[in-house]
């Protein structure tokens, strides 16, 4: 999911949350150099791999937290952070499957790791797998500590629980997304828009939209019905925003969306415009030409031409106005409160305005 | 770690902790297959990559807590099966790290996942990715699920805290041992033997003994000297059992350990034993065997009568039974009752007999 897309919904939330994450680092570090210099320097990565995003997680569990009449921004903060932590595990770890070595234009853990090895003089596979075997590490600590944030902000048990077992939904829901990743890439054949769907929704929706607003809303005391209408907007919006986000990649602005959008036809990514493209006749002669690593800018502009004449754009277009309309349906429910009706339409408008 | 080297304390304990396992992988692949076969069918590997083992850790923990005359053995599984599950993530994440396709004689998950892919009709490095891709989700799972087991298990809110920051400084201690593990298979000189010690500690003993032994004296309602006094046994004891391991990896008979001895002499395993050989002048003449994938036997006879001749062995073995003391002094502790010393002294006696 690409950040630069997202609304961030206010500056002073995010500045709780940074204010939490920077206490925890400061601990872990203390904690990490009892261990050795190396230890200190893995947590120096971490955290610089966790500063520089939007918080757009936080803000998720913040928006909903207040709109729900929240007071306790610092508590809420901690539980902002567990999902930024968690964030931060999944996408460290996504990136270690992926072989990526770049983030956000700058290196990711395994590539500094990797350059560390490369100039002390260890060849290329090695020093990879160096750098690979780092973030496993650096990925797990994320991941166990997104839990034991909730863990420290004091809340008494019913409530350290539910919440606890809505972050445990979300990373349960985006391992399996992330394996129906894995299986996708092997297959010949390009999946179906409905197993597109499920796989982003699994591997990304369901973490940064449903959990945390779930979560917001339960630690503000709604009701069940609330949180439910609320999970079940988040799901909705969060499905729209990722095939808005799959647009983009191919159609965007990249001075918008801050990546090439060549990237995606070059790595021959399997989106929701794609899995329509292929089942049409116009696709058949671009076919060569998507997933080729040296597309040119002329054949990218054939490559967009067909997926607009063939009809994919509209259609990936009608579906995601489809999903963020039924979002918005759940947003309209007698559960809900007007302040969380007023929080949310403007990240619905969003959404919606950036498809034509 | 060896676990065929290992008491198995009781028959009895282990069936309690082999009932919150079943339960909880039982409950967990409801979940799964709710998100697909594929899904269903990791948790069904991680399931059966979790069971054949000793339970050594949950040994530990429950030893300690009946040792100190808790009754609840139910509850005392639950944390001893947090430990479980926390071993089984750490063992699927070391896998990736050192490209082991198996574990305990059979294929581990990224050795089945490889092997499937390849029956697809995969080539080999594609599909060992694939395995390693998956065995990091397996072993995220793995990982934040153990720290679910010591939520669930009904404590009130200062013990299970307590607990989760034992299970919490075991995660900590063992991701800063894999750290210098790695580091050290990259540096061309052998680390030091205080350099072995200390990642082997971290890596292993501290989550192995320390830990284990430390949750089981808590939750029994030790006080803070017991339970640190206990602690500091397990450190040391375990210290002893690694150097000892490392022993038996190269002088111990195979029908005992389960593994080859040449194994450790072919992949070049850098233990107590090697850090003090190659310190010495004996060491240059065979060098070259050492590390050798082909090495014969007649080849590692020859590393072993070097090993021997040098001192290496002596010094080990003088090592392990200065550990084992020091152990042996904290559980002399007037902190500790004479159950707890009952319990354990027939372990350390275990560890010493193994060195002559």
């Amino acid at each position: 999911m690409d950040t630069n897309n997202l609304v961030v919904l206010s500056r002073g939330r995010q500045e709780h949350v940074d204010a939490v994450l920077d206490t925890f680092f400061a601990t872990a570090k203390v904690r990490a150099a009892a261990m050795g210099d190396q230890y200190l320097t893995l947590w120096k990565t971490l955290e610089s791999n966790t500063t520089g995003g939007k918080r757009f997680r936080p803000s998720m569990v913040l928006a909903a937290y207040e709109a729900f009449g929240g007071q306790n921004l610092i508590v809420a903060a901690h539980v902002g952070a567990a999902f930024e932590l968690l964030h931060t595990a999944l996408i460290v770890h996504d990136d270690v499957i992926d072989r990526d070595f770049i983030r956000r234009g700058g290196l990711n853990v395994q590539g500094s790791y990797r350059d560390l090895a490369q100039t002390a003089g260890i060849a290329i596979p090695t020093a990879e797998h160096r750098g690979m075997s780092v973030a496993v590490i650096a990925g797990d600590l994320a991941l166990f500590n997104a839990f034991r944030l909730l863990d420290r902000c004091g809340l008494e048990n019913d409530l350290r629980e539910r919440l606890t077992a809505i972050l445990d939904e979300s990373m349960f829901a985006s391992a399996a997304g992330e394996l129906l990743d894995v299986d996708f890439s092997l297959r010949a054949e390009v999946p179906s828009v409905e197993e597109i769907l499920d796989m982003e929704r699994l591997k990304t929706a369901v973490y940064s939209f449903e959990g945390p607003l779930e979560a917001g809303a339960v630690l503000a005391g709604a009701s069940e019905g609330a949180v439910a209408a609320l999970g079940e907007f988040g799901r909705n919006v969060g499905i729209a925003y990722q095939i808005v986000d799959d647009i983009l990649g191919v159609f965007g602005d990249s001075s918008d969306t801050g990546k090439s959008t060549l990237g995606d036809l070059r790595e021959g990514k399997r989106t929701v415009l794609i899995a329509h493209a292929v089942r049409t006749p116009e696709w058949a002669a671009v076919e060569p030409l998507f997933g080729d690593p040296d597309l040119t800018e002329d054949e990218a502009a054939e490559l967009r031409r067909v997926l607009e004449a063939c009809g994919a754009r509209r259609y990936a277009e009608a579906l995601a106005r489809d999903f963020a309309n039924r979002g918005w349906e759940h947003l309209a429910s007698k559960e809900l409160p007007d302040a969380v009706r007023d929080e949310f339409r403007p990240f619905v408008a969003t959404v919606l305005e950036r498809v034509r």
